[in-house]
């Protein structure tokens, strides 16, 4: 039991808290999963990019899947082998590509024809060959938030089957382009196991057809999207997500990549905030809560469910909304909870905050950003600064 | 006219630009329209808080709105005297308050009978009478998006009538409050005056019955919300504006205090990102750019319209969504537009960009957030550096 209590009296609010061992049992679950295959965990770098954090999973054993140079630097700072590490994304700059390709990190995830173009001209210039897989976009519904479904063809990502064989025959045949992998990722929070094991047998059949021709892929990248619980939805077990997967692989003697972010971080993190006051506005109750949505945004921005908890408070419930001080009505964290009676400085605990939570906050409002704690084994260490008022104004006071 | 091409190739992509010169014909421009009264324009810095934003205006004579303790901050170092900004916002804590109280700031604009009690509290601590307004929640619709949507009960905002006269006899009664202002604000974007006059009459009625019980306030604050163009909104004029406000004053001897935010700074900022790459799925067209969702958010979270322009290109247009690397498909600025073909390194110029742009941008995907440059003259300059790398993980470094 982690002492939010003692937490946010040490390193105040609002405050991110993660628990590194609940984040070392999720990895260990999914490696196990995939245990009766060659296998590559490769951590979503995006769902929480602590530096402290990537290089706990390293230390497991875990890749780094990428989405941008900035990423793919800290993976290496935070000590994932290089022959770990995957650079995706729809949008690569020619700077992006030119680092990764000199970084000899294991491959680039593709996602277009143009940006293949660009990949082997870089390629081609700095005289290597780019390990490349090519992003597959097989038309599934992934059932889950419109923002972040990802596989059907009105979507950004990847390339139609297609168009995906074209681009491999077309690589297989450059001399700076070696197609060594291929991947889809139809969405997030996925919490039906039918629409993956769909979509990877549609891109299993792809890599047949592909070894027919003789190019033989070597990483069949599954993506990540496991969902988790937020509220009380069904979630795919571990296994049965590796048993669907790997059930469409026969004949194929492939390194299964799988990708998980949230998975391995969401359900291993809270945000800690303290109440400010209550007020009621024509009946309507408000907990007032110094956290708010520059550091939280999942709720505004996905309309997202979060459990919250009063520490040390209950009964005598009723609803009420905890909202933030920024000067929105967007900003909040929960909508007509049942909650008890609070008091100014009684310490909110909204869970499941691991995952998109602090790396997507801003500066709001002029907010400084929450300080992150680690608790690993009983032990607690800081793992990013608060930011300061100084903090937020260096590069502006620069210029002045 | 602004030369976007040699700013983005001095200045690099993603780049906020600012036209200094817009946003003081804009500041004039309101400010005469109150001239028949004494009044005060104080600039709504979360709408744009860089510190050479804030003194331009500081400059001119605005005063400033502010939400934070880091806002106020940064009114005073960009200049603005200290009896022309005022604090307000739905949570202050503690520390917000006695540091706003040292300033010796022009007031606290309250919005809850406890937070009232906070700064009782904290001004007889520190010795001092807490000049205050009180936010008054007039319940009308503002026919705006519901999440700056700001004026009806069912928001977390200011208090309700009677609420309000009752706090402003218990304050007046207190030796250590002293109530000057009063406030009320329905929404942000406004684009009908009808609203804005029916809370004007309210609040003024309000003020009349205070008077009659001898309790006299000097500022009348109309809050901020003016509309601007995005698309082809109808928006209200500064001078209707003003004088439907003053058609509800008579007999009343108040200083006018507007918070215009979006209205000076909105149209006075574009955002300038290149194109990486045009790629089609199924028929659908996507123009892939090298800002993002993390660098401006509003499309994502407000659905908003910014008008798009491909700088020196014309003709043949088919309909594209233009798309940030974000591995998410909320990551947008413009959906199903007309748009002539494009290539690499295009300019695509996103307008309005000027409120409630840069303050939102995130490191989100490890993404260094965008400089910031002012036109002015003629004359360019940066105001906000780049972020590097470096900047995004020092406070992480320090941990390790």
């Amino acid at each position: 039991m982690i002492d939010f209590q003692a937490l946010a009296k040490s390193f105040d609010t609002p405050l991110y808290v993660y628990d590194f061992d609940h984040i070392a049992s999720r990895y260990d679950e999914l490696k196990k999963a995939f245990s009766g295959r060659k296998s590559l965990i490769s951590y979503a770098v995006k769902a929480n990019s602590n530096l402290a954090v990537i290089g706990h999973l390293a230390a497991l054993g875990a890749g780094a899947d990428c989405v941008s140079i900035g990423e793919v630097r800290r993976a290496l700072m935070a000590g994932v082998p290089k022959y770990k590490i995957i650079f995706s994304g729809v949008g690569k700059r020619d700077d992006e590509i030119r680092e990764a390709l000199t970084s000899d990190i294991l491959l680039l995830n593709l996602e277009s024809e143009a940006e293949m173009g660009r990949v082997e001209a870089i390629a081609a210039e700095l005289g290597v060959q780019a390990r490349i897989s090519i992003r597959v976009n097989p038309n599934i519904d992934p059932k889950t938030h419109p923002y972040i479904s990802t596989g059907l063809h009105e979507n950004k990502f990847g390339v139609d089957i297609e168009t995906a064989k074209r681009l491999y025959i077309k690589a297989h045949q450059s001399p700076h382009l070696d197609p060594v992998g291929i991947h889809f990722h139809i969405g997030s929070q996925l919490t039906e196991l039918e629409p993956i094991k769909e979509a990877a047998a549609i891109v299993a059949d792809l890599v047949r057809s592909l070894l027919a021709i003789k190019i033989e892929l070597k990483f069949f990248d599954v993506g990540g999207g496991l969902g988790i619980v937020y509220d009380d939805e069904e979630t795919i077990a571990p296994y049965d997500y590796a048993q669907a997967i790997l059930s469409t692989l026969q004949g194929l003697d492939v390194t299964v990549v799988c990708e998980p972010g949230r998975y391995i971080v969401g359900n291993a993190g809270w945000f800690l905030t303290r109440v400010l006051y209550e007020k009621v506005n024509e009946g309507k109750r408000f907990v007032i809560v110094d956290g708010a949505m520059n550091d939280l945004l999942r709720p505004s921005l996905y309309n997202a469910y979060h459990r919250v908890e009063v520490v040390g408070k209950s009964g005598n419930e009723s609803e009420a909304d905890i909202v933030g001080p920024v000067c929105e009505s967007g900003d909040f964290f929960a909508k007509n909870r049942p909650l008890p009676p609070t008091e100014p400085g009684d310490l909110v605990v909204v869970h499941s905050a691991g995952a998109y939570g602090f790396v997507m906050a801003s500066n709001y409002n002029t907010r400084p950003r929450p300080a992150e704690v680690a608790v690993e084994g009983g032990r607690v260490r800081c793992i990013r600064q608060r930011e300061t008022f100084e903090d937020l104004i260096r590069l502006e006071k620069m210029c002045l």
